[in-house]
């Protein structure tokens, strides 16, 4: 797809976010609720949801689109796309309160949302409201399916398992107490499946397979099979990547060490490390002091995480290649939906 | 019904939770949750839900108990009451985060949730997750049944109202930046209705209805004309005696007036002031001096809120009243469930 091809793929995909953004806001009217507060939840949906890459929501519609075997219908690009904003309602929803959980400064290259002048911690609300959000919009547009109620348990069941994985990071790698010990691949593991792989690459493909019809449970343990394992290999290079790739290529500095984050690195480290190394790991990792990250990453290279993670890389590849060899295409699943993620997680730089 | 009984009543109510608790971590369990995070969780429910009056939980079982004659089998008894225990659950959520954005210190007699040791903003997470337990648990208990969709809608609509009502609130009633002009009687009643009247009042009366069978459109807008004004009234009743009752009497010594909250008192008092009484309530309003909230008072009685507050209940009782007299019992809705609630209300001293 060329570059002006994808933005226009995200211009029409945006374009349907200001019709269910509509939709939300007149609800609010409908229900009487003063002006200002009706600019209040505007302002929310529109600084906390589009803005993105946008890769969880188009893939709604580009899964979509490959089951119904490339050609949908106006009617068809809309309704999955709405689908689609639904997703990154939900995670515009983990995102303000992540950012607040995290003390975070910025987001998407602004401020964010509760470090807005008079928001603070009404943002706790404006995070309800998104994710109530959802399900307005989802009863406008989908209550006369026979798969609505698969709709409602699906974001019931992912937003649940999200937030397992978002309470696991957050009492693993507190900021403020430092402690190595927690860490190890078996609890990367569980927070990388449950607070991301689960919304942002099993939930999109979920909702086009029920919208297409493909709601039988074993296709989507299928689908969890395949989506789960890529979703994770996603979160790893994300993490090699913040310690071993260039600014100029990840288009930001790397700060998971500083930020004593439960890095795959750091757990890979932690698991080769001799007696001294471990002293060193843990005399260094999480502190705001530029040397002692560069005290870490030293011990990077010499543990040589880089070719650990090649290996990695390579085998988790074959691995899901093998486990998308075996998709039976009769069942009304589409390879192509599985490579098409995975095309794009082996192929990305950033 | 005498202490004793009340007590009785309480306790069965209680065992309920303990079961349901378990289901929810239960899940956890089956997904592997590391073991701290899995007694996280449970002293995250324990902590929040039960330890209320408990008055809108069990008054499912009430509710759904007088539809049905008044006799219930024990398997009646617990789905109404896990239907009651959704109820504080979604009340816990709300006030976990409430506290948090109203930076509270005490709940119930304990410190708030957020303010315990090792916790802070990861209440945000916690309270989504109280959320995330409702529909877990609806989907276990309910998911066979004809009403589920119903139920679960009946729970996001409510949730958003809620939210609506708590954002009036909290960009009406700025603790910071005292604006009375922001007060008036139409933003006291739009926040008292959706910020309590809908999930305290006709939630608990709506799950026990559609339990019971009752699910036409017309019998729910009916329980929303009675139950509304019923919960607007028990607010006003709120306001009122945090400024007029006796601390023996309420329980607490009443702080509306230093917390800048935009009680029914306040409005009442904006809309009978003269331009000198009006100077004195901006310059000593929502200030944290207890001279200041004396003078208030004064104002108060000068206005005679206390006379004010007596002919607006009688109008609201007898208007009440009449509303309950139009139900039509053929429908299978039974008076006796609103007089229930008008007992407790317009009993109530604290
Ligand atoms: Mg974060
Ligand atoms: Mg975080
Ligand atoms: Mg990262
Ligand atoms: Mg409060
Ligand atoms: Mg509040
Ligand atoms: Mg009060």
């Amino acid at each position: 797809m060329s570059a002006a091809d994808k933005q226009q793929a995200r211009e029409k995909f945006q374009a349907v976010f200001s019709k269910i953004s509509q939709e939300c806001l007149q609800y609010l009217k409908d229900n009487e609720m003063p002006a200002e507060a009706v600019k209040w939840f505007d302002d929310n949906l529109q600084y906390n949801t589009p803005g993105g890459k946008l890769n969880r929501g188009m893939s709604v519609v580009d899964t979509y689109s490959i089951l119904k075997g490339g050609k949908i219908s106006e009617e068809e690009y809309e309704r999955a796309a709405i689908l689609g904003w639904c997703v990154e309602l939900l995670q515009a929803y983990f995102l303000v309160a992540d950012d607040m959980m995290d003390g975070s400064i910025t987001r998407r290259g602004q401020p964010c949302w509760y470090r807005q002048p008079q928001i603070g911690n009404i943002a706790i609300n404006d995070a309800f409201m998104l994710e109530a959000a959802i399900y307005h919009i989802l009863k406008l547009h989908f209550k006369k399916d026979s798969y609505y109620v698969h709709l409602l348990e699906l974001f019931h069941d992912v937003t649940f398992k999200t937030e397992l994985g978002q309470l696991v990071d957050l009492i693993t790698a507190d900021e403020e107490k430092v402690d190595l010990d927690k860490f190890s691949l078996d609890k990367h593991h569980y927070i990388v499946v449950y607070k991301t792989a689960f919304y942002s690459f099993y939930l999109p493909v979920a909702l086009a397979m029920f919208m297409a019809g493909l709601s039988d449970d074993s296709l989507h343990q299928n689908a969890l099979d395949v989506l789960i394992p890529l979703g994770e290999y996603f979160q790893v290079q994300d993490d090699y990547l913040d310690a071993f790739g260039k600014p100029e290529q990840i288009g930001k500095i790397g700060t998971d060490i500083e930020d004593n984050k439960c890095s795959w690195c750091v757990c890979i480290a932690l698991q080769l490390a001799n007696a001294e190394q471990k002293k060193l790991l843990d005399d260094n990792y999480g502190r705001k002091n530029p040397d002692q990250a560069n005290r870490i990453k030293t011990l990077y290279a010499e543990l040589e995480i880089e070719n650990k993670f090649k290996s990695y890389e390579k085998e988790a590849h074959d691995r899901i290649v093998s486990l998308i060899e075996k998709v039976d295409e009769k069942s009304g699943m589409r390879k192509e939906v599985y490579y098409a993620f995975l095309y794009k997680v082996f192929g990305r730089t950033k």
